[in-house]
């Protein structure tokens, strides 16, 4: 009865991790999360505005992101330090999506967001509930780095309209380039000032600025922590700016008024329709930000020895979305910087996440004021400087030393996304990825084998000095068989009975096959039938264990023209033991 | 100089088959091809009848479809006994693909058609000749199973409506269920007596005619022959009963006017828009046609021990698509039954397909006038006969016993295709076929592994009594490792570090792996980099030679923080000398 109990608690403490290490909290941990909880307000403050702008939803969309899926992650995620809340590759296909459906700027926008939101977090916790996880492997590496480093792109030109102060749109490059070229004319002077100040106040302080504080004597953990809130200090300058000198009349695009308070309850509203053309991009993005989120949450649990369950990730990664779904969020995901800074700064458990949803609360309820000057071409300077360091070209040059397939996938994915957009790209990306694979294992090595003379061993004809028969034919297949190489086997076959006139039997040599699917099984019973209408019978040899269990009440072991033998060399032996060479022929 | 000749005129004959048969040919071959035309003919006017109006087209446009690419077939084939010509299913893809696209029985609908072929007969050379016949692969026996019996089912009951003379429509039996329902009060006497008798003539004919034939002492040549005529029996009855009792003027709908003599040269014309959404199902039906058409070739071949080049089957039936669509026919593949009967009539080359054409073409110049009073529901009637047979539930019960996961490909290829189409359901079943050989896949067997002690063996610590170290982890991965599995090893190595305080060496025991690719690459890297952070080295043991060649210039093997060994004992002895056994330990 205790014992059916702890069973039980356990399963249920599976489900919520937050029982475990909720219990034992204490007091050090509350320092190591307090401090990092502050820190990562301060980065997740700008960040939200960023991501909201980007992602195309009013400001406050990003502040609301930022509270609600911060406690759920607290309640449901198995990871100590990720920090949720809205990222960059996640709002640009959060954009994408929408766009497709509704007209930027409207209600029925940031409507269709929150649906987005919501089906992504049905979806991740269906996933994690049924371990579904294993989908997340459609995404090759050399599909997400291409992907990654094209929506960086995408990004960064995205915003470069807010930094000049210039109407421009578009979902490509292809789009993006011309509207871009188009608007240079009326660029707005006060605009490109405050955006390129601004954003080359960043990208030196990405780098500089720590050491600079260090040499004026701030310790090392504080340099870090004001490093950190750079973006802060830009924001503040440039909205000091535009209070002072009224540059929101001269031009100057300001975030302008945000609703003082908390999230307010929405609800995804129902239509059939805006759900299924939401589907796919739901599904994209749900996979997409599950990748990231459980790249980061491994990385960091490993350097501590902790454990990340991915299941359990997507069910929390699931929870936070929806919960932002019924909070006027936007779909949110584990971000890699802000998560590496929650761990450096020394947060211990969840409850970080917990103190960063109170710090980006009392923000929203006494500083959004503040916002009313802040210049949109700020917060596209602090992304652009974010996603830069996404860009990694390197991946070409690392694939194309080590395999020509995945450098294609990577140039296609990159190409594609950059020209066609965040769901093309991905999706001719995994599609190429997977062909690549099938066509890869759908040319498995099969040898054929004669007898090294004196020996019981059968080695591949090409490569080694051994005997064989003209009645026997002894193939080795070094691969398990299923449909992408069974036809293979048939045309292989098919060339040796073509080629062998005086072909008796045909011996499958099976030692490296570790399973036999339907198709390949279909497929043995096909040449079974052409073998024996030519006259020739069908042996299989060394048939593994699991194998010979799956194929025992088949009809075609059951019909089986020849034997199964335990040994290459018994059937032999047993077929043409004429053939067989007792000495080593020397 | 007469070497370099003979290469190239063989690489030359490999693109034209013709070249080599043709130089033989002898007055016996000519008998036999020519005894098959003749019985392949009389069967094909009415199924190229039939399978145009099964795809929505004019009669002649069969007919049509039954010249050219036969010839075309001829010289590129590299089966000597495959009759091409329309088909049951690839026509069922035609007027699925082109009913969206244009409306039934319009000009542009026939255009499409032909555009149809093209773009098909363009994939299928391409195929060929980039040597992508692997795509076909992707079409696994559970989805084609699946497909085809879905196909018959959706062919048969859209037939039902010529049976019974009532106007019904749809792509789906969702929507020609409540169609053909709707119908039934406008049946039509005179139409379903002569549907339904011919339908029952040939079900009795199908097997019950050769054996009367033979006992009213036929020949067996002559009795097959007669009885694969059934066809054209019925029709001659239900044409004669039409003619003589004026029933077309009683509501029976007849073939009508067909156009006296040769197929008219036709231009598919160029329309970016039509083109694009024909991409898919081109693609699609190519697959289709190609896995069709090289199963049956093959299944011949073998019967003579004759070889058939996929490659060239491309080229093939790519060259007779685009005939096809340059003589007002529509999509044409090799058919099972006619490529039986004509193997089965003795054919010896492809010239046989040449009489055929031949007698197509005399039908057409010669008998189409009867046609006009030829009543649809017997062309139904023939349809339905020919397509009941390629229902095959069987193939539930025997993936139900074999593999669920094989059970689950076929029983939602059927229902898909049933209830939302045809491409729809080749989509579906090919998608969820991947994705289960990939979930197969990614959780390969991984061992954790330990020394029998006494020998320098490691086997699986679940099934031997083995010894191991606290310090040392041995792990065999019985599987290559690409992206699908990539993150599984990164799990597997994540729960060790966990579980394990004191570990400080894991080795990999590569025995089993036959190749890495970038991701599992990527992942190695990851894993490398998360141990050493937890101060732990990684180690590799009996890498095979090409995987330590494609590892040997990569950053990971260069930086790896452990050694690569020969043998897993070899690594166990040098990282933990204390922990070998000796001694057998009894």
């Amino acid at each position: 009865m205790s014992h059916k109990k702890t069973v039980s608690s356990s399963a249920f403490s599976r489900w919520f991790p937050i029982l475990s290490w909720g219990r034992q909290y204490d007091r050090e941990q509350l320092g190591g999360d307090l401090l990092a909880a502050a820190i990562v307000t301060l980065m997740l403050i700008p960040q939200s505005l960023a991501y909201a702008m980007l992602a195309g939803l009013p400001a406050q969309a990003g502040l609301y992101a930022s509270m609600l899926p911060l406690l759920a992650y607290a309640v449901f995620g198995s990871s100590r330090t990720l920090a949720v809340g809205p990222a960059a590759v996640t709002s640009l296909m959060t954009a994408a999506a929408v766009g497709q459906v509704a007209a930027a700027g409207t209600g029925a926008y940031w409507d269709a967001a929150l649906v987005l939101a919501l089906l992504s977090g049905l979806m991740l916790v269906i996933m994690g509930v049924l371990r579904l996880g294993f989908l997340a492997n459609f995404l090759s590496h050399p599909v997400i780095s291409g992907f990654i480093s094209a929506s960086a792109i995408l990004i960064a030109f995205s915003q470069l309209k807010h930094l000049l102060g210039i109407p421009a749109n578009g979902d490509t490059l292809l789009q993006l380039l011309p509207s871009l070229w188009q608007g240079l004319a009326q660029i707005n002077f006060y605009t490109l000032v405050l955006g390129a100040g601004a954003l080359a106040f960043l990208w030196w302080a990405r780098s500089r600025l720590k050491p600079l504080l260090r040499r004026i004597g701030a310790g090392p953990r504080l340099a870090d922590a004001l490093a950190k809130a750079g973006p802060v200090a830009a924001i503040a300058a440039t909205t000091g700016a535009v209070a002072i000198w009224n540059l929101a009349e001269k031009g100057v695009r300001v975030v302008g008024e945000v609703p003082q308070g908390l999230p307010p309850f929405t609800l995804p509203g129902w239509n059939p329709e805006l759900w299924g053309s939401l589907l796919v991009p739901a599904l994209l993005l749900s996979i997409v930000g599950f990748v990231e989120s459980i790249s980061v949450g491994q990385t960091l649990a490993a350097k501590r020895r902790q454990r990340v369950e991915p299941d359990q990730e997507l069910v929390a990664l699931g929870a936070s979305n929806i919960s932002a779904a019924f909070s006027g969020g936007l779909p949110v995901t584990g971000g890699f910087s802000r998560s590496v800074v929650n761990f450096d700064a020394g947060a211990q458990t969840p409850a970080a996440g917990v103190y960063t949803a109170v710090g980006i609360a009392v923000a929203t309820l006494l500083f959004t004021p503040l916002l009313r000057y802040l210049p949109q071409a700020t917060l596209a300077a602090t992304i652009i400087v974010a996603v830069l360091s996404l860009v990694d070209f390197g991946i070409l040059r690392r694939t194309w030393a080590y395999s020509r397939f995945d450098f294609a996938v990577v140039v296609l994915t990159l190409a594609v996304t950059l020209l066609a957009g965040v769901e093309t790209g991905l999706i001719a990306g995994i599609g190429l990825a997977i062909a690549l694979h099938l066509y890869r294992s759908s040319r498995p090595h099969v040898a054929v084998v004669g007898q090294v003379p004196g020996t019981e061993h059968f080695r591949n004809v090409l490569r080694h000095q051994v005997h064989t028969s003209p009645q026997v034919l002894g193939l080795r297949i070094d691969e398990s068989l299923y449909f992408a190489n069974a036809r293979y086997l048939e045309d292989r076959i098919n060339e040796a009975i073509a080629e062998q006139p005086e072909l008796r039997h045909v011996i499958i040599q099976c030692s490296a096959i570790n399973d036999i699917d339907a198709s390949a099984l279909e497929s043995l019973e096909v040449i079974e039938t052409r073998l024996l209408e030519a006259g020739i019978k069908l042996h299989l040899s060394e048939v593994k264990g699991p194998v010979m269990d799956k194929l025992a009440g088949t009809p075609f072991l059951q019909n089986l023209s020849g034997q199964v033998f335990l040994t290459h060399y018994q059937a032999v032996s047993a077929l043409a033991p004429e053939s067989i060479r007792h000495d080593s022929g020397k």
